[in-house]
């Protein structure tokens, strides 16, 4: 697909290199930019670029912040005893609309993972263990993806904090709600069998 | 769903007023950018901003140019009495793309249709009769949507320049190449019946 100006071949450039967007729908974006005025579009480059370098990342959690401490950290209505720890800020954002957590959180920035080179060296778990050691922690509750890695990533934290007297939880893992019986995996379904739950504690 | 910044609220925004990009697409995006160094979301920030204030449009044929005429305009290999009078400049670069069309263009840049509120006076038509007058065009070639407001542009310019010793054709209509006869619907299969073509016609 040969495109008739460069300015316009640079911008489809730029468009695909981002995640999902191939050649055809980079250049759908760019030609409704085109058809924008001068300002829009400005502004739009302008907004990203601000977000890149003006946005902060919170000195205790990792998360995405407008300040040092993110509104998060700083809410003194949440339980700063329990750590929640994710594996990006994705989750928090999954994890914060469900309006059902009332802690606070760890990014790690990533998931223990020897194939991608990944080790823990590059993730936020020192400073994780600081907090638990240093703000007296009384549970940390893991909410990453149920793989290999992710269980890796909890079972190397937790040795790391075994002398420390923190409770260490994962959230529960199991038949999706809404989700068929016959239809799941055998993995799934046996995980779900074997940390059946007491009908009293079953929430709805 | 709550963003924990307004930097990255804002450029959420912006993305999600691109044609198919929803907020979850768009917060993937921008968690993309994120990730990315500052110099190179500068970079994808100026290449956008610079597209649209850049770009121009061929004086002639309407389409997307670096100069004031554009490249296949200004091309003495390609006929320049055969114009391809197309919708839009996607339609430019996908009649390019089978390099089959060896004349000029002429993007009217929409096509009338009363409900949308789009009339003759907003189309690039008068510029189009003017070429046909001036330039001594033979053939004017129509690549419009097989629809109402495709017909009724053909039938308006048509009309506009009947005085005028032009030969005016439309692409053919018919079954897509690789289609099923049994899967076209009545009117696409009617047509491409009554517009039989004799075989020694037929280019494969």
């Amino acid at each position: 697909m040969q495109l008739p100006s460069s300015l316009l071949e640079n911008a489809v450039n730029e468009f695909t290199r981002l995640p999902g967007i191939g050649r055809k729908t980079a250049l759908r974006l760019v030609l409704h930019l085109l058809k924008k005025d001068v300002s829009e579009v400005n502004q739009f480059s302008e907004v990203i670029a601000k977000m890149r370098s003006g946005i902060k990342f919170c000195q205790r959690c990792h998360n995405i912040s407008d300040a040092d401490i993110c509104a998060i950290c700083s809410n003194s209505m949440r339980n700063q005893q329990l750590v929640c720890v994710v594996e990006n800020i994705r989750d928090v954002i999954a994890i914060e609309s469900t309006q059902q957590f009332n802690g606070v959180y760890h990014v790690l920035g990533g998931i223990i993972s020897p194939l991608d080179g990944v080790g823990p060296d590059q993730l936020q778990i020192e400073s994780l263990v600081e907090r638990v050691e240093k703000d007296g922690i009384e549970e940390m509750m893991f909410a990453l993806n149920p793989n290999i890695q992710g269980d890796t990533t909890i079972y190397y934290i937790q040795k790391r904090i075994a002398h420390l007297n923190c409770h260490v939880t994962t959230i529960s893992r199991g038949i999706a709600f809404g989700g068929e019986l016959e239809y799941a995996d055998e993995h799934t379904l046996a995980r779900s069998i074997a940390n059946r739950l007491p009908v009293k504690h079953y929430v709805q």
